[in-house]
């Protein structure tokens, strides 16, 4: 760990509060720590003294010999403080604090900080390491490949007991707890060589500085060690105060969905799927694409396995016809070969049936993983004499993995028997639900996909980047002092005299956006009836006229669109006026292309993760169809094509029911150029163009929303 | 069961084919019934004779003192057809057919009718019923409350595993292979009156008679006894070929869930969501409502639970205060207490602060359930000194509940102790996984929904409903030989001249439609410039030009919209007819009322359920957005509203974004009209109106599409 070296390999450490009773605290860090007895020299320390688990105790850690490299507390909160103060006089460089209920746990960090010591916790559940025989937590671990890391000391354990029923053990285990000092980020970054690790557990429910997160989350991919993230917030109605259809568009899971991508690493829904990934990443190749095959001794088994399979994403294509004529040769002619494999009874006749037929899948190229799902794993069970050639074709199904390198994975409704054991053991990993299994190949074929595409190594990773928040959760600019974004903004905005302005009027956005590159149609600024005249005559009508200053024009009788001459741009201005007041008005070129398909463009700036760039179905509808899809800003071109084909209206912009295909290229490049103009403005906190109207020869956006991190540049209450 | 009495408690069994090799099925099905010897004659029959399991074998049926009442088989396929006759001739009335591979199993279902008898089978794994010690079946069954019948034998076996490991015994297992003579339907009407099953768990991959199907259902649902239905094909791509928009939009799996709905039943996605389900419907008493509220011991994992408990449809609301301010005494100042219940080290503290907050929630008057997620249920795993007080605080729980007739339910972090024995011992649904539990309620909660409101207690059962299909699959209608429903069309259909009919033409279509109550715009047929005029001077500008016959008139340039004026009209034929040849052709007037919302009514016949009415967004964007509910023709009212209120769009009908709200009581009744005409045409094979333009007030439907179920009546190729 960069700065973490006294929580390694401790020489030696000490148990501050350490008990003889099992329902404290002291009694279990005491414990784990004479684990490592061997290895280190472990103090016990008690105030009132005497021997904890047959060791003699200290009173205090003053009367140790030396100053331990680390040391564990289980105080009370009111006495933490002291006791931290304490160890720092005395040298201690490494601190790990249980401690709930502590007062000032920032003043706390910073304290130990200055001292150049390092702090875990408080309010952790505490860490583990199996290499180094470290065992200062709740609860008992078995060695392994799975490193957990947990904001919730809780969540951390739940997830360590399922990898346990999943035959996993752990490698290390680190509860981060309040995070007054060490953060999560610098424990995953110090995850990244740690030899024993192969796959990260990861639970978060804040984010701190988001890209440092990602940093850290992109130096684990590149250690080849992936990392399944498991957050909450899914229902979280916190971002509904936004004032953009973008809001509305946009969770706090769809951004730490675009942060995982970016570094390579794949969100969890829940616990049991985020370990039932991890069995898999452990024990098996990682399957190259999603094409899976399904086979089976059921044909009902069969059917939901395909089922399940292709609602988790996955692919499911018939067998290459000459791996069809091997499978069948030798199964019962009722039996199915295309995908699902069904064995109709063939498996029960011989159980190297599994094996070959299998083996045959494996190999036959029309494969990335394959699944045998049904009664296989249970013949052992059901009747004994079988146990020994179940177990031998069970080894064969493993050496057709490594033969094939591809994953072979087992779902078995014997849930857990001897053959089970068996499988896991050799490599192949073993369910005992469907919807599980087919979920782990899921998320491992999407770990395969952000292989070689890692946002980390591309675009928002560039130094125009402004890094996303302080730990505190402010904006912090690249621009010290420019937090509004004043540079940025081309024409300053008039007040507003009918309506308290909150952000850019529609002029002032259109310029600043034109400035970046984004086409809008003709228009001029008028505030009086000569105004009005003046610009019909230098625009082609049909016109459109805009108040300046309201935002969701439409609901709020701000827009008046299709005017056909000059008197009825007239009519509409004196009826508009009369209603809304004196003010900057806008006249407009209506833009009449046919065949247009209306979308949204929109960055938004996360406090955590800092911009991010959205682009979705747009219109009047946007907040009804809640189609969006959003990355890092800023994005290339390549990732702005990749956002709008996952989108659910794309085949609107390729031609859609025999109309001409919109440019979608030039929807690409409006999607970059507004990523990169939030990117390079720390001071825009949302900008939002609505509709950006895509036709056969390009775009124009008719209407935009800026919002700036505060009060708009120039304005005048 | 009716016809089935064989099945129930038979006095005398035989087992054809009995064996004393455990890789065979005489074995298992000999060593089941044996079980049963006390209570009944059991005899063994083997060609070869000899003893078989201590007990001696006849050579033949024929050999024994009298029929058997129920005789299991487990002889090759080509020798079932001689056993069953020999076996009917002897004058058994009930027989069970292990046995695969059988040729003609209808023509062998026709002769066990023929002789009044009855046969569950071929290709099944058997049956149990633990009253009656009855045990013909694959694997071991300890007996409880959960029936499970399935069509296939292997996913039964799998439910009844995954039962077990939740501590659900089985009260009968039927699987009941090719129904060659009884049915699922026959299985699942039998149970209603079987005392000791509380729940079904049913496997089904075809529905024959769905209507009969449903029948059965409706019965259970009626003796209190809640089905889960398990199914395959929610990736079907067979729906495809259909012709309509709709088609596009509904799968087989809607028509399922209408179905459920229709009967009281519920769908499970997988077998451990069915078993998760089953756990909590047969332990607890079932939730008045959606309302959950989460206690937990950790942050992290209450936070986890809402939501997901939000993400599967339930309601988590703040507790009321006057609940919060109880629960708060006594517990440490940072624990929460709206929703979730934070214990923050509370329970920690005194393990009887579970039940006493679990307890004032249940009494709080703000819950329909109490989900408890955390670290309870691992006490005395991890302190066994703690086990006594953690099983008294276990059976506190389960006294909650049933004081205030709710459930709760526990996801223990733990697993499996002796704590979440007691548990389930007592009453309590507990779960290894969140997700799980989440899940069990919410499927609890649909059936509370569900058990007013059975939709078979309402009009589509009424006796103008036309049967779904026969066993085949064939249309069956109530009037024989008008199956092409003749006596509906209000006007014989011309044939037209430009393009092969496939169904009825625009006009014909908007007469059947007229006729059953559905408005559209004034229109007239023309076929030559003078009746162009003749039209244009009786209907009023701005027109529509439509080409009769052309489905999905947009693509094919068959419609041309808002013509202003006679010219305009004359202009749009001249050129429509010159690209399309002559033929008829449509003048309609153009529905200019403003803020229309277009929407999509349409029918479908299945071939297992009959017809079913859709309701959807509708007009060019339909098969895009594939927003759209569907029910069991015909509907009511009521029915129909409830399908409007389901869809995604809905707010575009109630006055999106400031516009007057359209008139969903319009379109209800459209839903209503199609739906009855649907239902009393067997003929129907698919009817769809699109777009439906729904405006403030009232709608007009603007274009229809009707497919007969075979060549439309006056066709003339």
């Amino acid at each position: 760990m960069t700065g973490l070296d006294a929580f390694r390999d401790p020489a030696s450490i000490a148990v501050v509060g350490a008990s003889g009773t099992p329902t404290k605290w002291g009694y279990w860090l005491a414990r784990g720590a004479l684990t490592g007895s061997a290895r280190r020299t472990v103090h016990l320390v008690n105030a009132r003294g005497g021997a904890v688990l047959g060791q003699e105790t200290a009173r205090s850690l003053r009367d140790l010999p030396d100053a331990p490299e680390l040391v564990a507390f289980a105080v009370p909160g009111r006495a933490l403080g002291a006791a931290v103060d304490e160890a720092l006089a005395l040298g201690v460089r490494g601190l790990l604090a249980i401690t709930a209920g502590v007062d000032d746990e920032r003043g706390l960090g910073a304290r130990v900080r200055a001292a150049g010591a390092r702090l875990i916790g408080p309010n952790c559940l505490g860490m583990y390491d199996a290499d180094v025989e470290l065992d200062l937590v709740w609860g008992r671990f078995e060695p392994g490949s799975l490193a957990v890391v947990s904001q919730s000391g809780q969540l951390g354990l739940e997830l360590a007991g399922l990898a346990a029923d999943a035959g996993l053990g752990i490698s290390r285990f680190v509860s981060v707890g309040s995070q007054a000092d060490v953060t999560a980020h610098e424990v995953l970054t110090d995850l990244a060589d740690h030899e024993a690790t192969k796959v990260v557990a990861l639970y978060l429910e804040s984010f701190g500085d988001g890209r440092a997160l990602i940093a850290a989350l992109t130096a684990l991919h590149r250690a080849g060690k992936p990392v399944l993230l498991l957050t909450v917030g899914a229902s979280d109605a916190g971002r509904q105060a936004a004032r953009s259809h973008t809001g509305a568009m946009t969770t706090a899971t769809d951004i730490v969905d675009a942060a995982c991508e970016a570094a390579g690493a794949v969100r969890a829904e829940t616990p049991a799927r985020l370990i039932a990934a991890a069995q898999l990443l452990v024990r098996a190749p990682r399957p190259a694409g999603r094409r899976v095959v399904v086979v089976t001794d059921s044909g009902g088994q069969g059917a939901l396995a395909v089922d399940l399979a292709s609602r988790a994403g996955l692919l499911v294509e018939p067998l290459p016809q000459a791996a069809r004529n091997a499978i069948a040769t030798g199964l019962p002619p009722q039996a199915a070969t295309a995908n699902p494999v069904d064995l109709a009874g063939g498996g029960e006749q011989d159980l190297g049936t599994y094996a070959r037929v299998v083996d045959l899948v494996a190999a036959s190229g029309g494969a990335d993983a394959v699944l045998l799902s049904g009664y296989f794993g249970s013949y052992g069970r059901d009747i004994p004499a079988q146990q020994d050639r179940e177990t031998e074709v069970a080894l064969e199904l493993s050496r057709s993995a490594a033969r094939h390198r591809l994953p072979v994975l087992v779902h078995s409704m014997a849930r857990t028997t001897t053959t089970t054991d068996v499988l896991r053991a050799a490599g192949v990993p073993t369910y005992a639900d469907i919807e599980t299994a087919v979920g782990a190949l899921g998320t491992a074929a999407r770990l395969t996909e952000l292989g070689p595409s890692v946002r980390a190594d591309g675009a928002w990773a560039d130094a125009g980047v402004v890094q996303g928040a302080d730990p505190a959760g402010n904006q912090v600019g690249n621009q010290p002092g420019d937090r509004w974004g004043h540079r940025a903004t081309a024409e300053p905005v008039a007040a507003s005299p009918a309506a308290a302005p909150t952000g850019f009027g529609y002029l002032a956005a259109r310029a600043l956006l034109t400035g970046a590159g984004i086409p809008f149609p003709p228009a001029l600024p008028v505030t009086d009836l000569a105004g009005l005249r003046r610009a019909a005559a230098r625009l082609t009508a049909p016109y459109v006229l805009k108040a300046d200053w309201l935002e969701h024009k439409s609901e709020h009788g701000g827009v008046a669109v299709g005017l056909a001459d000059a008197d009825a741009l007239e009519a509409a201005y004196a009826e508009m006026s009369l209603r809304l007041g004196p003010g900057r008005y806008v006249v407009e070129q209506l833009d009449r292309r046919p065949h247009v398909v209306e979308m949204v463009v929109a960055t938004r700036r996360d406090p955590s993760f800092g911009p991010v760039v959205v682009v979705g179905a747009g219109g009047t509808e946007t907040e009804l169809w809640r189609d969006s899809a959003l990355t890092l800003a800023p994005c290339t071109h390549a990732d702005a094509l990749s956002l709008i084909e996952r989108l659910r209206c794309a085949p609107l912009l390729h031609g859609w029911r025999g109309r001409p295909p919109a440019d979608t290229g030039a929807l690409a490049d409006t999607v970059v150029r507004l990523s990169r103009l939030a990117a390079g403005q720390p001071g825009l906190l949302e900008t939002e163009l609505n509709p950006v109207r895509v036709a056969v020869d390009g775009l124009l956006a008719v209407d935009a929303l800026i919002t700036p991190a505060g009060p708009p540049p120039g304005h005048t209450p």
